[in-house]
């Protein structure tokens, strides 16, 4: 885990990692929201819509955002402050996907920056891209505390 | 599972329901996703950085927007184009949030409509706001299959 402060981050900075989506992740993501959309969680019904396979939720795709900030860009700072995404291409059990954060705006005085986010498929076709707003946590928990790996 | 189509959509029209966050949801979405940042799985950190406990990740709030879209409005046929949101308020585990989505614009001819989307907690407190573009699949697809409970 990354653990930039507001002063480590300038304009063009970059971070990015893969992940591969899983059929298990997508049985997880209906368990854990309640989403059980049968687009999602039925094969047949997906090839009916004229899907090679079941879709992976696009809001699966886009948890991989939180990673991207709490774990990479900034790493243990950080805090959420807004999320704008659009859906470009459908997901499938098995893509391997790259998340990338490029560092936008810095505004140190708001102790805040924007990131440019954008993911891409294993055939490097951008099935995400977005904008993500990230603030640092308090300075009073800048100690060498905490973290816990998966 | 609501089954709206396109023309059963009129502005105005809205869907809700309630969601209690549990302590399991946290460790389920660090597992997810590889996003185990100490400010959602180790209460002590949450703690020091003046949190009264670990603080539930953004995105996990924001993937009940994928539940209200593929559950609720509109359900069976719903394909999420984008999703914009703002992070207002943290969530603990054990809030109840109620979540919220209110057709703003419906485009017939694209098969697309646009939600205004919120959610609060029990108190009443806006902890989420955003817009929603959701589409709806094929008509291919359009028969009386699939469907999945969790």
């Amino acid at each position: 885990m990354n653990e930039y402060k507001i002063e480590d981050i300038s304009i063009g900075m970059k971070e990015e990692f893969q992940v591969t989506v899983t059929e298990e992740m997508l049985e997880m993501f209906c368990k854990l929201t309640g989403d059980c959309n049968p687009l999602h969680q039925n094969t047949g019904f997906a090839k009916i819509c004229g899907y090679p396979d079941r879709v992976v939720y696009g809001m699966l795709t886009g948890s991989f955002l939180s990673t991207l900030a709490g774990m990479y860009l900034p790493g243990k700072y950080s805090l959420i402050q807004g999320v704008e995404v659009k859906f470009l291409k459908p997901v499938f059990p098995g893509d391997t996907l790259m998340i990338a954060g490029y560092v936008d705006e810095v505004h140190e005085n708001f102790r805040m920056m924007k990131l440019k986010v954008l993911i891409m498929n294993q055939k490097e076709e951008k099935v995400l891209k977005g904008k993500m707003q990230i603030g640092w946590l308090s300075e009073a928990c800048d100690f060498n505390k905490g973290g816990k790996s998966c």
